[in-house]
């Protein structure tokens, strides 16, 4: 594929987004910020500017933080990023809220959480959500994260609700993935899916001074055992009291003997390739889509179309094939 | 668009998927389970299936039961199907589980539920799961909704846990929502967002037994009394306790008020056409991804390209416009 001859689709960089991006680089927290809110709208900007940073990515150290509601993954988050700070590397924090009408806001958040940082500017925290889809909230942490590793920042914290899909793609973004757990809520380990096991590289017990906290750390310990090594690593168990400090320094040593580990491995090019095979993929479909669907409504055949559909006078498969059809994409199978 | 002329794209229907679809409107439930894991693992099959049946549906009533977890949504909705089945309605059941490893899975869920209505050929139980995205379940409960309309199914209850978007898309896909809350469950009045309020057409407050109940209702209906009406339509709230049968006939009454009220309504038909939008830009997305990405994935083209990328010797959009271009679908913005 002769790429030197394909004239680019990204909208064209302008000098204000080539300024844009040498703030973002220079850490400037107003254009960083301004850059997250254009990739949880999903501008048309986020691309080119995007593009101009992309060659400057690759040298952040991302970690993922998941587990389930109230196990207390933001105080840990904010801990992990002081102790960081105090060993003076650079964080950004991207705290993912799949803006659920049942669990707390993502700007409450922010405003409490940048309370303890707000004033260190080493150190660049956002909530993110987003109105679209699951697989569009991926798609904003993902370049969410490329935009802080581009900005300098040498750790980026991911921190994201274990309920559904989230805490599989963290793992798949992150290069580390932590699973916190709580001793006696609900989250016995007998409950603990396999799943869990699969993403967690690894496992915070956080309010660690609970009652049952020694019988469920044996507990996991028991089931580690015969869970078998990946690539020769078994993940550790950390016991922490995130509010009280405790165990946060142990993370940030387990985390560094997990990079350790992995450094120059070939997995590590591999999961990252794969992801990047991913993310491919969903550049392509929102491109795809963008350009079919805009059109569509834009003359009203959308509309139409569905109105149709829902009056039953036609079905939504051969209404696609038209579509496609009408757009010069129509395919034989 | 004169469709008439236009070939169609989906797979060509043999005598034995016509065979199939009679199966399924006559109600078989070997039949129809077959079916679900093929919408559930989403293939090629499926399409030929639906398109066949959906000019059969349009008949039933989708009711969405959402809540966080815990809150008794499997209870309340087997108590409901279970009211149905004694009034010589069929039933079925979707129970929406987005494979989280923090959650029980799906399996188990289906096994324990389906004792008590094994021997019912009247209602069709069946938990959902899907390895993709959770946009691509939430095309799977559309799908699996019209398939068990297509099988005379006259009420179709899909259940999600109200976390992350589920809960939002049941809203857009039922006919009529209902939020299921407990008193005491943190989930206190004050921490419901207004999304709630948005996607709530009944409310539930299950587990009315316990402490605190009284007053969660009163502060519920404090704030339901400032929240504008849609429609002529105030969401009522049955307390109930599911687990004692209580509430049940209540809440199938307040159901059938509210299918009264909106009966034939202008924002009945705007919805489902909101709804048929949506979707046939997810089918559009699938076929437009398939078509492009499969072939990008045969030829080794998306491996090569994303380990160009994760060596950063390229950027990721770039890459895509050249796909594009690549397969003649290259675009001047």
């Amino acid at each position: 594929m002769p790429s030197a001859s394909v004239p680019p689709a990204t909208p064209p960089t302008t000098p204000a987004i080539e300024r844009w991006a040498e703030q973002v680089r220079a850490g400037d927290v107003r254009a960083i910020s301004r850059a997250m809110t254009e990739i949880e709208n999903r501008s048309r900007h986020t691309e080119s500017l995007l593009r101009l940073l992309f060659p400057h990515t690759g040298h952040a150290y991302c970690v993922g933080v998941t587990g389930a509601p109230g196990t207390g993954k933001s105080t840990l988050v904010d801990r992990l990023a002081a102790h960081y700070r105090a060993h003076q590397q650079t964080v950004g924090v991207i705290a993912v809220d799949p803006s659920s009408p049942f669990t707390g806001g993502a700007i409450l958040g922010d405003r409490i959480r940048m309370q303890g940082h707000a004033s260190d500017g080493g150190v660049f925290i956002r909530s993110m959500a987003t109105r679209g889809s699951l697989g569009g909230l991926s798609q904003a942490t993902s370049d969410a994260t490329l935009l802080l590793d581009a900005a300098g920042k040498k750790y980026v914290l991911v921190e994201t609700v274990g309920v559904g899909q989230g805490e599989v793609e963290i793992a798949r973004l992150a290069d580390c993935t932590l699973v916190v757990l709580v001793p006696g809520m609900g989250d016995d380990v007998q409950n603990l899916k396999a799943g869990v096991m699969e993403i967690a590289d690894i496992f915070v017990l956080n309010k660690a001074d609970r009652e049952g906290a020694e019988r469920f750390e044996q507990q996991l310990r028991a089931i580690l055992q015969i869970v078998p090594e990946r690539d020769g690593w078994k993940p550790p168990i950390v016991l922490a009291v995130a509010t009280e400090n405790k165990g946060i320094d142990e993370l940030a040593r387990q985390i560094e003997r997990y990079r350790e580990h992995f450094k120059g491995q070939d997995s590590c090019r591999a999961k990252e390739t794969a992801l990047w095979k991913e993310r491919l993929v969903n550049l392509l479909r929102e491109r795809l889509v963008h350009r079919v669907a805009d059109e569509l409504a834009r003359d009203g055949t959308l509309e139409r179309l569905a109105g149709e559909i829902a009056d039953r006078r036609r079905d939504p498969y051969s209404a696609v094939s038209d579509i496609l059809q009408k757009a010069g994409l129509g395919s034989e199978h």
